[in-house]
């Protein structure tokens, strides 16, 4: 293990927080939870994207492949809507899916909001790198990575990433002992 | 907003309903369903179709770009017998899937009948339409609308259909502030 | 029905268990809790398989086409880790995926670990036999098929395989009345 910081990736997806129009409030959002939960030392790269497809392909690629990032999160554009194409370029650079991200994200989101079931929000592998794609919202980001980081750092592990270790009393990782 | 009904396809699925050998129960359920829930003026344009995938994307299709349906329901035809067909011509017509519909109708099903799992019923978006496919037992389809339809109008908001009120008393529809 | 017995495929994915440097501990578990599970006379074909895509096709297309197993469970090889590729193999092979098996398994496994959203498992239909992606621990894989069992001899009756039989005190296959 290198002493280097861990790298995180935070894209935000979003044509008006990309001109300016609209204060980003889903990347800080997701700063500040990373800041309460990572115990190791690390840095975040952060990226505002238009809902332009090839544009966030290339930030995803950038962030993993050039600046080694081993977590890239994305915040909006999940959604129906037609400019909502977050999920189709994260599938389009990872080369494995992992479904149950996005099915527990839904199943918890769906406690607090019905319309849970809207959000198309997924979760792969490239390389070393996994990437999570989160909703828009600042609340429904807490309530998302509450439920799905506890996997986080064991699954960075099985892809040969750094070891992240999370503050016990915020965030229980979870490794299986094989 | 025009003063015309908001228009709803209901499509059966069925080798032998199509056939007249089998009276089509899933189509009137859905209409029923509909015409309890809905507070907004609405008509709808019934399909029964055999199990054939062309003839299946075809009404899909004209539903949608000819008739302007802003909402098009399914029965029948996602389970895994080798006639079933309808969750890949759904696919096929569809802009983007929405993971989270199957996901809730399964594990709904699932409170009833361990076969919900067999069901492989998706729900997706093409144009300004949003597709759902239901099962073909006019109880499942009940439980099934019961679950998912809270989502429906803020969904056809976002693709810029019709604003679709529903009977507070019978579906909660379910509008987030933006 | 034919009096022979009913075959089913049990293909272990495993690197280290195909090259005899680890012994195969989820083929015996997945082949106990059928021995405990079925009443119908059955009889068990086995492979070791290393986690190599086109060999892990050409045993399940050989197990359903060539041997008629009507049932093929796998175990391994469905994590994120760059040599898991068992899910890509099944779904290559596949006419239909049955999404709501992965589904349910992971929800069963997430009940006990939060690791339970990494795994990829799949289950799927080609001709007349229904493959399961199982996971590779003894103890996950019993929770997966309490889980999901109940469903499988219905599946395999709607695709024209055997009918299959089980110990109601141990499964309760549910049937639908059609």
């Amino acid at each position: 293990m290198s002493d280097k910081p861990i790298r995180i990736g935070i894209v935000t997806v979003s044509d008006r927080a990309s001109r300016g129009e609209y204060e980003d409030l889903g990347g800080p959002a997701i700063c500040d939870w990373l800041n309460q939960a990572l115990l190791s030392p690390w840095e975040a790269v952060t990226r505002i994207i238009p809902d332009e497809q090839p544009l966030i392909e290339a930030a995803l690629v950038e962030l993993c492949d050039t600046l080694g990032c081993c977590l890239v999160v994305t915040t909006g554009g999940t959604g129906p809507a037609p400019r909502d194409i977050t999920p189709e370029a994260t599938a389009a650079v990872c080369e494995k899916i992992l479904d149950g991200f996005g099915e527990q994200m839904r199943a918890v989101s769906l406690r607090f909001v019905p319309t849970a079931i809207l959000s198309r929000q997924i979760a792969g592998i490239r390389g070393h790198s996994l990437m999570i794609n989160l909703p828009g919202k600042p609340k429904a980001i807490g309530e998302c990575l509450d439920a799905v980081f506890p996997a986080v750092p064991y699954c960075i592990d099985l892809i040969d990433g750094p070891y992240l270790e999370t503050r016990p009393d915020v965030v229980k990782a979870f490794r299986p002992k094989s």
